[in-house]
């Protein structure tokens, strides 16, 4: 049984340890790095030893803020704290039943910790992270409210997600008065990408076919695709969500060849339909909205298959 | 010479006039649009008759907001107001001197009415007008919440352009408060296009290049992918702004075919490359940052060309 902290108790806990190690999860995004990168900042500003496990997933844009923290090799560590973390699933590797305060924003936390802070109505942990060190610290420096910066604002897809509330944004104009750099942070989070990706979107947008009067979107990656393109596989984040930019559309399927031979199948819906029924049909599952399954054969084939089952959930 | 106003002189202005009518600028955006509804909607709670200039322009996704306010024919003003345009020369036609109360962001505002309240610093109009009505009614409305968040979000890119402020954040954090509906709105101004669209953002990802050790990122937009998507007026918004995702790039080039035979330029640089030095080799300019030139014949040719003069100046 979890013990459940507010922010000054999280912050009580902080103050009387040491030796700390700060864990991100696996397929580490801005959120989980972000926040591990600014509450490190703060506990060593306190005079702590602290530092980030050493998350090898970590990609080149987080490296920049990361590095610095990592811990050193042989690092022992008194005290461990998981930022981002749900479960303890997406944990790296070695440290089940080992965190001591659990720092976290998915309602679905499984509170696998000693203690915790979690805050399941916020949209990122930065924000949690942002009020735990104006506790500790009072004040945060430009590199932390950068981190933070980086931490809110990927987690709301630079505010755009519908996920993002009038916290969100105020916690972000707070960054931004403390001196996070919006202006060289979002092109790099937000709109550049390499220039086999946009090759990619451009083959992926171009294979975009609507069936059902327009309800159902569909969008084939095919392997002469990803190998046409150039990709490597820093390039492919979230391309599941490209085809739901067609308008009109409330199911949207993203359907990837794999090299085995196999489609990995992708749904994503509006609130009037359960994708998750159609992927149990192929033995997958997940979230009405969001769901998957796997499907042998070809794209073009894992298509077919898909509209016809489709048909008998719309009708 | 403009009389120039703070905000409770602009409300105590518009308290004291009746019969009033809103003017949008041509090729209406949402800051226009939703400065000019919300504003409106505040006069007519206060009792006044209020109308919006019959702007033909304003594009669907807008419309639903408009519509409702469009000044009947026959409407005879006693005072007229502009919101967010900055010079005359993007007036409706036959106002050229009428202007009796200038709102307006942009720094270059050409002081063209009688009395003006002109904020450069604000990312949006509709950052001004939200504080207008606050001055006006003390409350605003869901609907005027829902105005101003479209006018705020559209001018920022929805808070990821470089002019997004802590001020812009905290305003928008508070029309959200106000019951701004961004769960609704942001799909439609942000990610939702046209089948139509997708398909030519697909051609267009697909034909760019990159030269100059990828500095240099054009993309082309010949007549046939015109024709061949299908696209309509309507699905053309910003086409310059997509080569620009290529990393690496800092110079960023789109050229579209017209049907006269000519190529349309579009030319968008980093800080440290003045594009309309280039244009100006054509007979084109602009801003150091966002210039165009025309140029006869092909895209492929117009970039044989570009490419030439862009040797010299990147040398």
């Amino acid at each position: 049984m979890m013990n459940e902290l507010n922010v000054k108790q999280c912050a009580e806990l902080l103050t009387a340890h040491d030796e700390i190690l700060i864990l991100t999860h696996r397929n580490p995004d801005g959120d989980t790095v972000g926040s591990a990168c600014a509450l490190c900042s703060a506990l060593r500003r306190m005079g702590k030893t602290a530092h980030l496990y050493n998350n090898v997933q970590i990609v080149e844009r987080l490296r920049q803020y990361s590095d610095r923290y990592i811990a050193p090799e042989g690092f022992e560590p008194r005290y461990i704290v998981s930022v981002d973390i749900a479960a303890e699933r997406i944990f790296p590797n070695g440290f089940s039943g080992a965190v001591d305060l659990c720092i976290d924003h998915h309602p679905t936390n499984s509170r696998f910790a000693a203690n915790g802070l979690v805050c399941g109505s916020s949209a990122s942990c930065g924000e949690i992270v942002f009020k735990i060190i104006q506790c500790l610290c009072g004040e945060i420096t430009k590199f932390e409210a950068d981190c933070l910066y980086i931490a809110v604002s990927t987690d709301t897809g630079c505010f755009q997600y519908a996920n993002t509330t009038a916290e969100t944004l105020t916690a972000a104009a707070e960054l931004l008065r403390c001196g996070a750099d919006n202006y060289r942070i979002n092109p790099v989070f937000f709109r550049k990408v390499s220039s086999a990706r946009l090759k990619l979107e451009g083959m992926i947008y171009s294979s975009i076919t609507t069936h059902r009067d327009g309800r159902v979107a569909v969008a084939c990656v095919t392997r002469e695709m990803l190998r046409s393109s150039g990709v490597v596989e820093n390039d492919l984040d979230d391309l599941a969500g490209l085809v739901g930019r067609t308008e009109g559309s409330i199911l949207n399927i993203t359907i990837r060849e794999m090299d085995n031979g196999e489609s990995k199948v992708s749904l994503r819906s509006s609130k009037e339909i359960d994708s998750s029924v159609i992927c149990a049909v192929f033995g997958g599952g997940g979230h009405p909205m969001a769901s998957g399954c796997t499907i042998e054969g070809s794209a073009e084939k894992a298509k077919a298959l898909l509209l016809a089952v489709i048909d008998e959930v719309l009708r």
